[in-house]
């Protein structure tokens, strides 16, 4: 392997370089932007504003990450209007399996990271109707497999429903004004 | 849940007021530099210098984000060295815990990032001396439960070993060059 003198391993070239599996796949998804987009692919957000009101990310960066995601085989777009082209974005098979690194980062979460007072659980997760709830838990599968999310019961909590139609609400808000001040 | 206009989830406030676990876990760890660290911690690096040889980080953002990993529990700095001060990283439980995400990362790289042609895995993973290899499957223990690396067998291979050895030099030719610059 070539390294840059005094670059170690910043550059993207270097990264595909690196024997290390957690290295390659970090340079494809290790940042808190990408990983909110796939989870909001797993909650059934399809188009580019909803995504952006729900992870509050600038519509650049969106777009750059949604790019670089299609790029490496992550995320398809579907057109759903031809004119004007509208897209959809749906996870790939490639995409998909990430649903085990977001299941851990949930374990992780509900274990470590200290809630709002009465904070009610996101969302509910069970293998089938009316079976047993996982929480904190190693999320595997009775086949000692992972689970994807569309293999799981997932029912949202009315706390973060709420909190999401908060952010939908805000977004559409700051939209509007925006508009209206580009038309005065 | 409050959410301020037009921002939707881009502030640190904002993140402790989410009910999603996903979201919680990742304003501590969503992002490759952080998880590039824990990384090297599991590797048993355990100075500065040695984290930021293997990562490539900046002196600055290396130090802002272990600054930011002892606040939230995730790692602790043991002094090593009186005078002048000195100290080594280690992983505390809550740190330890994040092993799972690592692993997880890393059978996706195994399975979906393209290797150098010839390129040996980096390390090679076992549950007990000369027990079946650790690979792209679902790392999960006889328990059903998560794997912590310091349970497994952990065996660099020489081509990631030969690699680890040119950053670090890499590195050290860098230090040294600006400390003749400095002195010159």
């Amino acid at each position: 392997m070539k390294v840059a003198k005094g670059s170690a391993m910043n550059t993207d070239n270097d990264v595909q370089q690196t024997l290390c599996p957690i290295a390659r796949a970090l340079a494809v998804v290790g940042d808190r932007w990408t990983l909110m987009i796939l989870r909001e692919l797993t909650l059934g957000s399809r188009r580019f504003d909803d995504i952006q009101a729900q992870t509050g990310m600038s519509s650049q960066i969106l777009a750059a990450r949604l790019k670089r995601l299609e790029e490496q085989g992550v995320v398809e777009r579907r057109r759903y209007n031809i004119i004007p082209a509208r897209y959809e974005y749906h996870s790939t098979e490639k995409g998909l399996d990430l649903d085990s690194v977001l299941l851990m980062l949930r374990s992780w979460g509900l274990k470590w990271c200290v809630y709002p007072e009465g904070g009610e659980r996101a969302t509910h997760l069970r293998r089938e109707n009316g079976g047993e709830e996982i929480g904190a838990e190693f999320p595997i599968g009775p086949d000692g497999k992972a689970f994807r999310f569309t293999s799981l019961q997932r029912e949202m909590s009315s706390g973060f429903a709420s909190e999401r139609e908060q952010r939908r609400l805000a977004f559409q808000t700051m939209k509007e004004g925006r508009r209206a001040r580009r038309q005065a």
